[in-house]
């Protein structure tokens, strides 16, 4: 730790041992508990099974509209979330970002208002402002999840993260006393403020590492989070490592020394894991600039589990779609 | 009425009484009579009633194919007419504006002929150009639904505003007497040009107001329609008022004096409200200027039913294409 | 033939009476047997046929994915698959060109491996690299389907036209000694070569005309090909004349003296169609420019089968799928 930590409230205290009741939203995990999260991961362990069938589709949620409201562009998490809502037998309704009248001047709620008409059961929302989904969840009565809102979270992303490392760290028990490692970009990633936030919820802890220009120093407040400059010193018994990718406007942006000074520090390489614990898995959300944050060696390699992140993708959005809609039938 | 009214025909003489017969095309209301009219509104009770289940799906078009045919980009349009043909389980193919090979020097006739081999059963056609619609029902044996044709006509929205006035209005009894005041650019709008067109065969009386510029006087020759370039004297006694959208481009053009001149003038307000029928409805088409055309508070005010408007486009769709579709089978 | 051919090694020698077995793949015909084409005509006239039901659908790829990787633009083609995947009751997953995150630097390995954890269970590929399709089939599990690879492959235009011939050239018996004539710009056409495969495979001849700049000669060596730059003397008793579409672009590149002397001398024409068999017919793969390559008045005459080329797309892509994914079951 580079400073003092003292305990943060993003995480409201919840009852890890049980549930805090029927989920409307998916914003990030403020009034989730741990028993919420575990019993997702449950209903995500049978959405994986449906997709390992030739069949891939259930009717699970035949008759429900799944609108999705992308108002910054990412056809790969729009097209997850439409995989998991077919494979369910839901109706998808897609909003691109030109396609709402925001660009005509009309206002965000008038926007909603008029694309709620529709009778979307859920919105899945990205939005480059941070806090938007929570916005939007006042507007309509159909259930929100963020798909990302600004630099602040990424909760299906997170999620996905932590169910990979669950299902492929050998032998494992619990997220108490597992420690993740995340190396980069941590200031402009709301994937690592997701990962900070599920991965204490959980038990974990986090460790978090980059140059100071890209390492916010207002996260060493949050409990058991801690950060450092040096990607050794961050692997160090971690049980996973996790680079973040490294955007090619930040390499031209001045807040780097330059490209190679990046990959002789921050990349994370065979080396570094060698400080890791034995059975240390390597991560990544994608998309990966091989060789710049990442060995491309260490990305194919054993310890790897980055595949099997994105495979989690859609049988937990599957899992969140399901767990939000079906107690409205 | 700034000058002396004659009849147009506009609308043929229509049996009010009965229907004029099975509906192949829905270009505008020239072979609809008043009895269609109304059995389209009964069906679109019976679509908006299945809108409020929870399982908002029922299978009266399945099978069927809905092609979207939008030279002229509205992805809201576009998206209400899908989620129409969805809630009926009928497939929907888009065909996008770039989509055609027109800019690749094919002629629309080829064009179509090629997009007709993947057999949509109805088109839904947006173009820039007036009688496009009209023009493809001689290429095809499918049906075609205007979904707006240059300045000249959009029907499903003149129903939805309709329908909504019938459904909303105090006591509501018949469109006999009623009348419909339209403020604003009456000069570019087809929404203005359907909804003089419906309101008239239903019965009811029209109030067109705006500056001179925005105010073509050959409308004056329609039957129960006025012209005024006084908004009060629009309203007076009006038992609905729909401001029109101001649209940025017009806002630059030197047809108008200035913003602030077309605010003081012809924006709809309480004020102007005062002018009308105790019951008298706020509408607009969207999407809204707010404080432009029409005052923010009158929008989300008691009086307004413009997400009425918005809410009813989705049934009144479903109700079209079921029309237009159901006796093919 | 202006010299000499020899045989190449395009298409090995397939045991043309059986089928060489369950294919995986449509990247081109080379482990493709005659058998395998006409049993894959067969599956065709049974789609054909449930494209003339009112109820254009069956259940026959019901839970199957079908996911479209259009590297390269082209609606049409991308939507013709998509009803051919619908009309089966496949769910569709549209990946758009600038959707890969290949734009950010991701390799095209990281790319296909990320969309292919959403478990389509064949992808239709465009690519304007050679090779592509080809490639992808190293990296996945599911199907491939090449929808043009350059200016190498496109076997779906080619089994259309194929199928389009037999099923309405006068009392055809077999394609032994039938001679197709394609006319245009060869050189630049992935049309070109795929029916070249085809054709030879099936037994037919072909004769390729245009001018030098755009014939190329290596074609020459291909068995029961021969090359022309005289049109009349390629459409000499020919079955069928196929023009190809001449690209805006090259109308201006300097490879043609003129569009005038093109028109003069390789516009495929009611004179022209004089010297071929008098059952011959009119072919071209679309989108025509009329009057540039062929006759407006030819493409709409009698002899013309380029609406049934079209017409064929969809049941062609339906035998397609349905062939390749209904052994997985």
């Amino acid at each position: 730790m580079i400073a003092g930590s003292k305990p943060v409230n993003l995480t409201p205290p919840a009852s890890s041992g049980e549930s805090t009741g029927r989920k409307k939203h998916l914003l990030d995990f403020q009034d989730w508990s741990v028993a919420d999260i575990h019993a997702l991961f449950d209903t995500t362990d049978v959405m994986a099974q449906v997709l390992e069938r030739t069949i891939k589709r259930v009717p699970a949620l035949q008759g429900f509209t799944v609108g999705t409201l992308f108002f910054e562009n990412s056809t790969r998490t729009r097209l997850s979330f439409e995989r998991a809502a077919r494979a369910q037998s839901a109706d998808v309704l897609s909003f691109a970002a030109g396609a709402s009248s925001l660009s005509k001047g009309e206002s965000m709620k008038d926007t909603l208002r008029t694309i709620d008409q529709m009778q979307s059961d859920v919105y899945v929302v990205r939005h480059v402002a941070a806090g938007v989904p929570y916005q939007l969840t006042k507007w309509t009565d159909a259930s929100i999840i963020n798909a990302g809102d600004g630099r602040r979270a990424h909760p299906t992303q997170a999620l996905l993260d932590a169910y990979t490392f669950k299902k492929n760290f050998a032998n494992f028990d619990h997220f108490e006393g597992k420690r993740l490692a995340i190396v980069g970009d941590v200031m402009h990633s709301r994937v690592a403020r997701s990962n900070i936030e599920l991965w204490t919820l959980l038990g974990g802890e986090v460790t978090l590492c980059g140059p100071a220009t890209l390492l916010p120093r207002e996260l060493e407040q949050f409990d058991k989070v801690t950060l450092t400059h040096n990607v050794y010193e961050a692997a160090e018994g971690a049980h996973a490592v996790m680079a973040l990718r490294l955007q090619n406007e930040r390499m031209t942006s001045g807040l780097l020394p330059s490209i190679a000074e990046y990959q002789e520090r921050y990349q994370v390489t065979e080396k570094v894991m060698a400080e890791a614990h034995p059975d240390a898995l390597v991560m990544h959300p994608g998309p990966m600039n091989r060789d710049v944050e990442i060995a491309g060696d260490l990305a194919d390699s054993e310890r790897s589990v980055i595949e099997k992140q994105v495979a989690s993708g859609v049988p937990i959005r599957m899992a969140v779609l399901y767990t939000l809609l079906v107690g409205k039938k």
